[in-house]
């Protein structure tokens, strides 16, 4: 049954035993999923008040602005949260390919049967 | 550095240490994010084969096919995955409202520094 958590207006977000929560970064114009991070409270807090996409990175253990070393960083355009509150969704202007790969979006291969293949 | 599960065109999915990967299902048409949840490789199958989308529920410990008590499924019109492959990216119609709440999209609502307000 939907609770406070969900239908509120109060900002609870529901951390994991990692403290963690999963945010996903949208591109404003075309709609494109870019990619998918996790955040702790601190990657959210820096998020809100800076307008740039910060995540946790969890392999380096460490806070991570998102183009920090690349300067591909996400301008952050509006930020939504969802039901239950354990994820994020950033709706952003990005500064180049969001992918370490150099692609546009992380989320450049199809999923056909049992194989992939290039989406576009 | 990008690797072979980065870049090549392989079907091999990384789950997590309890199994999962996380979902996230955008509306074919607006491009909205409807929501976020989590597969197994049971569920990644069963979404790819029918053709709706299945995830895992971590709460209730069993494979679920969104919109299976509700009707409001999520037919898939396409798959992507992400670079490390521990994330898919559904483009889905939507049978009717994808949140428990009755809202369109789980996330309906917007972070306004340390509040929510109603994203539209």
């Amino acid at each position: 049954m939907p609770d406070s958590r969900d239908t509120g207006l109060v900002l609870d977000p529901h951390y994991d035993a990692a403290g963690l929560i999963t945010a996903v970064a949208t591109d404003r114009v075309s709609g494109e999923v870019l990619m998918l991070a996790h955040m702790n409270a601190e990657a959210l807090a820096a998020t809100i008040a800076s307008g740039e996409a910060h995540f946790w990175s969890r392999s380096r253990g460490r806070l991570w602005k998102k183009g920090e070393s690349s300067g591909h960083v996400l301008r952050v355009a509006d930020i939504r949260i969802d039901c239950d509150q354990d994820a994020v969704w950033l709706i952003v202007d990005a500064a180049g390919p969001a992918c370490h790969t150099g692609e546009r979006s992380c989320f450049f291969r199809r999923i056909e049967g049992k194989k992939l293949a290039p989406a576009e």
